[in-house]
């Protein structure tokens, strides 16, 4: 099958610097974080508001690729697990999925409350969360 | 920024084969569609059970990458809202995101109760739904 080439739209900016310290799920104290748009990406969010629930879409780029089973959570104790069970980062595609809500907006710069990855990130995509995603919290 | 290379794990297999009847939104009567992984992915498949609920992460093939606006809806009597506020397909990275459950595996086979998918449509990744993401239908 053919690859696809991916061009990302923006980087996180972000006080998670190393892996060790990051949480392994967005209930578990992600911190607030910038995401820093490329300028060109201006127009795509003219109608991003503060309050909006968005998904956001990062390629995790410190994962390994060639990896198809985990042991959950990192625990070696536990049996291993195939990836696409987990949402371990380690995976054929590494891509992340992070829902999160919008705080403000400063030209490209989009602050939202919670997201659990590591600071310089790259972003691939950004959507609204439907309501059916959303569900109670 | 660096690009990346993303590799399809499989493809969709679905009675949906023209972007003109394909529906918008999952709700909106997407069909059972089969998820046919590539061999070399069976070991991260093999915790994936019926009653699962996932996330099925797709490349919008043939949707355009060089789009920042568009009518909502395709309803050209509306506003052109920004691409990041909208689940259009066209964008600079066309990432499908298709919340659904697993019904049967088969090997890399593995059934989804609906998808709103084209067929031939390449998967990149899968992940388990978590419960915020899965709310109420």
């Amino acid at each position: 099958m053919p690859r696809f080439e991916m061009k990302p739209i923006g980087i996180v900016e972000s006080p998670l610097t190393d892996l060790a310290s990051a949480p392994r799920q967005p209930d578990e104290g992600a911190p607030e974080a910038w995401l820093v748009f490329e300028p060109e990406m201006l127009e795509g969010l003219r109608n991003i508001q503060p309050g909006d629930s968005v998904i956001v879409i990062t390629w995790l780029d410190r994962a390994h690729r060639d990896v198809l089973s985990v042991h959950p959570r990192g625990d070696r104790t536990r049996a291993p697990e195939g990836v696409f069970s987990t949402r371990a980062p380690h995976r054929p595609n590494p891509i992340g999925l992070h829902q999160t809500s919008v705080m403000a907006i400063d030209g490209t710069r989009v602050r939202v409350n919670h997201l659990e990855a590591l600071d310089g990130t790259p972003i691939i995509d950004m959507k609204p969360a439907l309501s059916e995603e959303i569900g109670q919290r």
